[in-house]
């Protein structure tokens, strides 16, 4: 592959059978899902995917029509989302294992350190479809039509912010930015963290449809968003006078781009809600099994 | 990572705890065949390595002592091999399973395709220790204390021929190359097919110890050094008239390269052995499992 200008950005990962596939997910969705994983991690960098590596692990006894249905999830991502798969490596396992090396070429990178006070807090969507998702797909808990095919296909179909994440970079609106896959909280936590900051945050969005899921099975509809995981999303800082220039960045990339809270100095990490400020715990979700 | 002008040569190889991994390699042994694995197929393109990413499957029982000697290894790779170890991902596994990728930039790289009929065809070692040393290991076969080591060394502490490879590929010595990690038989057929050509091997090294070796153990040796496997050399075509200048390249790397036999343009692999030509079969090692 020619080599671009700038700077070189990789990211792997892996994605196991027993950990990250809910039975329910095809195997053509958990291949597309493994691409989709690093392709998030790209796009909160502000780096536009250009090519794939994919390592597999099949277990002995997986059926040639399951190997297709893996062929046609790489398929999908790389004509989803205009990336070459440039080679690979099949083994046998005892467990489906994928892992994906994927690849960009950028002149901006935005990094998790660059969060300073007064600085806003932003997301690329609302948090917890995903993790009530899982829960219906794992738990069988009740959920109205409509909430269901929305939670489990944003756990069965996740997108990556790609267009997004390179547009606010490449406008320099981010002054810290990273990929949510391992929940809300700790995404937060870490960029406060690499920033040495603190946040704010008075404004999660907990849509009706969320709440009304969380009240019927009796759940924290904070603990959803918060400490969820499995959400590809942008979570990300915005300078202070550049609010409205991000937010008009994201409405041309047909985007949603919402404000949870600010930066601050005090290097903690808390949410308001019912009125009280109280800490955000640093914690996520734990895997499938 | 800053690009460097050239090509970008990417990687990957999946090593899998059950299948790669004899009983008496360390996980240190296993963390640095990990890397090595992509490191011998960059040396073959001519592609000097950067760095690498790697992705961890591990068992939820593995004690921290036992996280401690993959770290380990990876460093012994990293300094020994001078790459970056940019990242990677950890997971929780039913098997250990190491992915790891490796990139580098070059502004030569040398394929698979260009064998030309009167090249000749060589290696950068001789074959069949690494496959006398699985067969000692797994299958507890008789050697002398001497060529035990040996054999056994190539398994655990495999040696990728980096600088030879880019010293080559670099001077224009090959017409085509390719590691030899699925045996040599499987490699000599890979290159002639993507060549369009055949291949006559007049010469194959047998080393005496090797010989021995088989004797006492009732076993082929050339079944051991065609259809073994786990070798990391380099299995090239030089063109008819540069064979003296890659020995010159070889000698000044203190690597040896071995000319083995001609490149035919009748599209078959063949080999001479007790003064009778006949065809090499297109089939590798299997898997310890």
């Amino acid at each position: 592959m020619k080599v671009r200008p700038g700077r070189l950005v990789l990211k792997c990962d892996m994605l196991v059978g027993s950990t990250d596939v809910p039975p329910q997910m095809t195997l053509r969705q958990a291949a597309r899902k493994s691409v989709v994983m690093g392709l998030s991690d790209l796009a909160a960098k502000g780096v536009n995917p250009q090519g794939a590596l994919i390592s597999l692990g099949i277990p002995r006894k997986t059926s040639s029509k399951n190997i297709d249905e893996l062929a046609s999830g790489f398929k999908e991502a790389r004509d989803e989302f205009t990336i070459d798969i440039l080679g690979g490596d099949t083994n046998e396992a005892s467990d489906l294992v994928i892992d994906c090396a994927i690849f960009g070429f950028a002149k901006k990178v935005v990094g998790r350190d660059g969060a300073k006070p007064g600085d806003h807090v932003v997301l690329s969507g609302p948090f917890g479809y995903a993790s009530a998702g899982i829960r219906i797909l794992m738990e069988k808990l009740k959920a109205d039509t409509k909430f269901r095919e929305k939670a489990v296909s944003s756990v069965l179909y996740p997108q990556p912010r790609i267009r997004l994440g390179v547009s606010l970079v490449d406008n320099d609106l981010l002054s810290s930015s990273m990929d949510s896959s391992d929940g809300l909280a700790i995404t937060l936590h870490e960029l406060a963290r690499r920033s040495g900051v603190g946040m704010n945050v008075d404004t999660l969005p907990l849509p009706e449809d969320l709440q009304d899921f969380s009240r019927v099975n009796k759940l924290d509809p904070y603990e959803l968003a918060l400490h969820g995981g499995e959400e590809y999303e942008i979570v990300a800082t915005v300078p202070r006078d550049r609010l409205s220039a991000a937010m008009r960045v994201a409405s041309r990339c047909r985007a949603s781009l919402i404000r949870i809270g600010e930066v601050t100095s005090n290097e903690r990490v808390r949410i308001r809600a019912g009125g009280k400020w109280r800490n955000i715990e640093d914690r996520g979700w734990t895997h499938l099994s």
